[in-house]
């Protein structure tokens, strides 16, 4: 391979030729083999990408930085949201914790590209542009990183959770309705209960989406402030007048999306607390759809010797060895990520709280674990959808049998001859096998036209009074 | 001891003579022995008696429940929230996880006080009223228990974390403007760097607090929605028309918050996402709290060998060994909790994300882990303020000492010189244990007087621009 | 209430006159009122009354206490493990993260209890004891609260953890015996699956117990090892020479358990990873236990509209408001231990990794978790034999019902016919809602012989090969 | 891009042209849009190519397999180990959680592959092998996708994890045997306490991971039990007689690790408690790691206005505002990674305990984060010990500056004059900013010549007695 040198504050590096990247990158690649190459999130040096070239133009309107540096800048940071630099972002997650060394290579290979932009070769002649003079102007990593994390958070969470999340929502809802007459036993502590319909069954798992997509949105404006401006500690130091307020209003031009500048910097560079409440969010999703895809397995159990009260997809074989058999894998994608999450929020909780004095230095692991909560929820909600949620039926059939055969629907006569009777009569049927009926007319406690007028499932469901 | 004998749908039972339970709270007694006994929070019991006297008014105004009954139920739920029967339950939080057994237990000693104010002795002629038939009328445990749950959340977040928090968070707030003006250096990954005030780091906590306590309200409006009305499944099976609405009324009424009804009773009985929601915003509150305890436990190290940049109060000796040691045993307690509430959160996670069809059967380990940390945090709020915070003062001679040693300050050059030079005179003065300034003139980058202009801590910390 | 006069270095305090506890205790209560008052578990205090006296007569064996002043700790000692002083130790959980004001509390009740023993009254006449020069001779709070909550811990885990967990194990193994030859249908992927018998599917549950005690006996010697020698900062200053392994001994000898001195007394001052080890084997046992749980819950479901395949005992009436309703409570309350143990294991690694330095200032939270998880751990598994398992039962007709219907007895063909063309029977018995004999027979794959010779269930269950 | 037609039960798939793959992979594909693509982690693969060839050995030995087929598939197992198909396995983590998916993928590019290898095209001519029928033989998913992730995670741990750890902790060692004889402050609850030497703190961190290592290596035998053999349920239906056994030793052969056959195979399916017990361990060492990386943190804080008690290796400039700065960049990639693991913790437990009778199906996800924590801890040791611990030196002037200046050698002083009086001279002395011999003379407690003689900071340190 062939090598360039690069040099920082520390000196020389050597760097391979074909590469935009410069010392610090280089140093910070053999500095942490931990992992995976390159697991940095690219939504993250787009957000730098958003952020590098608001900051030029805010300190060129500012007066800091002259137009020409402005435009390759920006010139640059339109290159890498096109993907057309995604290679150039070797470093890690595992790096320093206020992820400078990814904030450097943003600055290296903008100012290098932009060398090559104005038609020299990456080291020869006069720097177009400094990495940390011009392109980190006003800037600290400790305000660009957050800043970053924020910007690919934020689009993350609006832009796939969000529309995966509400997919879904909206998919249960049409069942909700679908099922709306579809009469059926409950369940209670897995026993059956008094009944209810399919439709309000699956009701419940909408409320429950709309209950975590309004948590999540609530997190929305939390997410939407951004750390930049705040430099080394929070004080601003190094930024023109007016500059923090400016530089977020480019970055909601330049994202189409409602960010504004945190009202605390300290906070901002300091703690990440915003993350760790957007996670929450995620995590009571992740919660509840870890019931909603526990309880659809559940219901679709069978063929022939479980619950079977709805069909679900059968998308693909489902075993190896096993001839015929349909599992309900999409259930199973769906609350391994839920599991997944789980996880995640205690690793967002272990970063938030070690924050320490002016800096929290788990921002890389902190954004990281978000981005791919963020994404697998969204994802995993659209795969159920479509290969599942979508496609199921209810088995009548079977809804009937088991309907027919509960002896819950013993309840509705505790209005009529108290819980102490109704008791009686469910026992002795469980103990001989029989019906409620049969019992309830041997026990002397009804007529056969009491129960056939008073025991009706379909009045058992007949929606809150 | 002396026992007499009650009766349930199973048969006999033997009860302690001079307790007012009966059968199904002497079974569950007897059936989980898990743990101290007693353990259900009492604060549950009284969230039942409130809903209990609900449920009476409620049943009484829809003509279900005749007039002497409601006043019976009611007065015994007052002498229950005025705690004259505090030894009355002593169930378990291990037992069934709808809390039937709670709920059970209330409906039983309800029934047997009654008796008593009817001026009969227990067990002696005719029940004054029936635990399941009257007390218990239109209600099922399903749906009472996590009325009863909510309402305890509700109160003690609002009563004890809110309160607590906000009491700290004011007091943070006087401490960040009494400080203002005390110029310190800054400290990034741990190590010195720009500077900034005390008053500004403060108010760094401050913004944590202040969005840890939106983010908390923001869930109050779920954790405010009852289950009651939907009795076994959701559904509201033998309650009166009109009843859900009415009751939640009442219970509002009762308790002077604003408890409303919930809007998808199914989703009430069956997940309990919203004692997960507003457990999630304890949680980022303790991952707040842990970073602020953690930092005021460091910037009052010492006192001769730490970085002392203030002093606690000394309320007690440190140790047992080492005489006169004074030690930061308010961030500890504090801290201590925060772990508490992040495991609570996992908790509360793992007992939510296990509902199955038409119940979350949960409710009793989900109740008192948020009861638990709602508690904890409030109270160890008010304690790190009352004998910590509010008794913080700078110690600045090592503040100044500090600020003046500081090699940081050198970021002021990088507008003046570029970042490359400012790096030189840093490292120089670094290696050869001198001051900036010497190093600056010596490097030739600029005079004495342009220094002494140029690099003025107090110039550095002036604000966001 | 009365009060007398108490000191320690920082001055005077009120202490109520009936109480043996002094200054710092006194100081400990008014300082830390978070959550429920004597909260410090009294298994730790239990553990501090067999280390004083065991440090009493290893200081008098060296030479550093008077035989006269041992005997008196020794005696109070005794006292406080008779319980004869339960309610002499009012401190919460949430003091100091050292457990300084626990020591202390211990330190002051054993002087002024001695001080009476001697027939004085408390304050009167020259101190019988003194509390840090006598009591905690040779010791720091540094090094005892650890070694009181090792000693705690190990004697929770042995003596009511495992012999719990031990239990329920053999009770299984019992079960899996009796129902050896039970064929029953399989089920992966809550799906039909090939069959097995019950008492496979129980010696699974066995095999994780198994597991899980061989994991959880496999930390015991980390946590046999005692800090106590280490005071301050693990040095071992201020204690005779030979102090630290005769002390052990002692221990060893009063409690009759295999403790030792700590080969590292820095690590085990300054980190509890002997605590988070074994609660990470306590947690292993709530994964293994949620499962078991979960599957009796399922297996028992019904007992008309679910699986149904085995019967557990009717304990008690199951709901306030379905007669004659029986839920799988023993399960629930198992589950809820489980769930609690999972977020106790988040709140004993926040904890343990936040030591610095010299110490790890988390101890209280720390033992009081894992005591909580070991007991309620222990508790479970006895009441969860003792009530539910012991008394399961197959429920032959259901089991033979489920195994004559599943189509994934086909899975016998595969090594016939192949894979595609069972496949293809299956499918289209599904399809048609026939039996798999049928569809082989009108497929022309084979005969209702080979059908009959090749698809017995008992002969698909023979054990491994 | 081109394609060609591929079948399975379900029917017929159009894949790729290029790719080795066969319908089942294909389908999943376009099912599981989940994440990024190909997640499913390369280590579980190669997992899947050691058994299958070890299946195909065992299966030919015991006459089930002719040798022919047996060649090809250890052919292209051993191309797949030698990393010449990598890009052939594209399925995601985010599958069927019985990982059947990758199974089939992995039987699919073998049999396609021998296909090429018998010197025909993909999909031309009778199949060279059945994927089912002869790839899969006495397989199923749900017993080979466990053994992969078995041999994967034994791997892993024993090649990654064991020896990076083992390097930082005999780097350590070093460092505590160099640093023996430097006496410093020693801090408790970050307060100056006692002396200690900088090679006893060390030590304390050694004994930390001794622990660690002994917890992991605890593990293993667990995780060298293989689940192969048992097939869909753990019945071992469809092996030849003896196959378990064989398997499991040929597995060893080829890996040359020391894996036996589980003896539970129902366990083995239906639970991964081994993968939670590993991974347990993995949490532990992350605890552990976490107080290390801090405490070093912590120590080389400065350069001026921190602790400053060490110094680190400098490798990379630490700000790209801050010129000169040089931060603790190793200890945060480690933290991080700590964080990491302990949030991947969770995943497992709440994967683990979700098991549903006989298989569960949360395989992917376990075996992912375990993998994962694995990797990281075992990378980043390496890390944190080449570019930081083995470059660590005593700061000898600040911590004499520290040493002498600490109020609590007055500890010595407690067997002299007793508790009391010490800590009324450290009192004063703190007070009245003067050093203990001062106001020790000056209140007459002891002389001059007492003092120097009693207060030696290296005889406070002279290990344990």
């Amino acid at each position: 391979m062939e090598y360039r040198i690069e040099k920082d504050t520390m000196g020389e590096v050597k760097v391979p030729s074909d590469k935009l990247w410069g010392a610090q990158t280089e140093r910070s690649r053999n500095n942490f083999k931990i992992g995976p190459a390159a697991s940095m999130p690219l939504e993250i040096i787009y957000g730098f990408a958003y952020l590098k070239k608001a900051a030029a133009y805010t300190n060129c309107e500012l007066g800091a930085l002259p137009v020409e540096k402005r435009d390759y800048i920006a010139k640059v940071c339109d290159e890498i949201l096109e993907g057309k630099h995604d290679d150039q972002f070797p470093l890690v997650i595992w790096q320093t914790g206020s992820g400078t060394q990814s904030n450097m290579n943003v600055n290296e290979v903008i100012a290098n590209r932009a060398h090559q932009l104005a038609g020299k070769n990456i080291g020869e002649g006069e720097k177009t542009l400094q990495p940390n003079d011009d392109v980190n102007k006003s800037q600290s990593s400790n305000d660009t990183f957050p800043t970053g994390m924020h910007i690919a958070a934020y689009k993350k969470v609006t832009q796939v959770t969000l529309p995966g999340v509400k997919q879904l929502r909206n998919s249960l809802k049409r069942k909700a309705e679908e099922f709306k007459d579809v009469v059926k036993i409950g369940r209670t502590h897995f026993m059956d209960a008094t009944p209810l319909t399919l439709g309000q069954e699956f009701s419940g798992y909408v409320a429950q989406l709309d209950y975590g997509i309004k948590a999540l949105e609530s997190t929305l404006p939390h997410l939407a402030e951004l750390a930049l401006g705040g430099t080394a500690v929070g004080t601003g130091l190094n930024t023109p007048k007016g500059y923090s307020k400016r530089v977020a209003e480019f970055i909601a031009k330049f994202t189409e999306l409602p960010f504004t500048s945190a009202g605390n910097k300290f906070e901002a560079l300091a703690a990440h607390d915003a993350l760790v409440e957007t996670h929450g969010a995620l995590k009571q999703l992740a919660v509840s759809l870890n019931k909603i895809g526990n309880d659809i397995r559940m219901l679709s159990s069978g063929p022939r010797c479980g619950i079977g009260e709805i069909t679900i997809p059968a998308n693909e074989p489902g075993s190896s060895i096993m001839p015929g058999k349909v599992n309900p894998t999409q259930c199973e994608a769906l609350t391994m990520v839920c599991a997944q999450v789980m996880g995640n929020d205690v690793a967002m909780s272990v970063g938030g709280m070690q924050g320490q004095f002016e800096l929290n230095v788990f921002k890389p692991v902190m954004a990281s674990n978000l981005l791919q909560s963020a994404r697998l929820l969204g994802d995993a909600c659209v795969s159920f959808d479509k290969h599942c949620v979508s496609g199921i039926e209810p088995n009548h059939q079977r809804i009937q049998e088991h309907l027919n055969n509960s002896l819950m629907l013993v309840t509705a006569l505790n209005t009529k001859i108290g819980y102490y009777k109704a008791a009686e009569i469910a026992n002795t049927a469980h103990k001989n096998g029989t019906t409620l009926k049969e019992e309830a007319v041997n026990l002397g406690y009804l007529t056969t036209e009491e129960f056939d007028e008073w025991v009706q499932p379909k009045d058992m469901v007949g929606g809150l009074k």
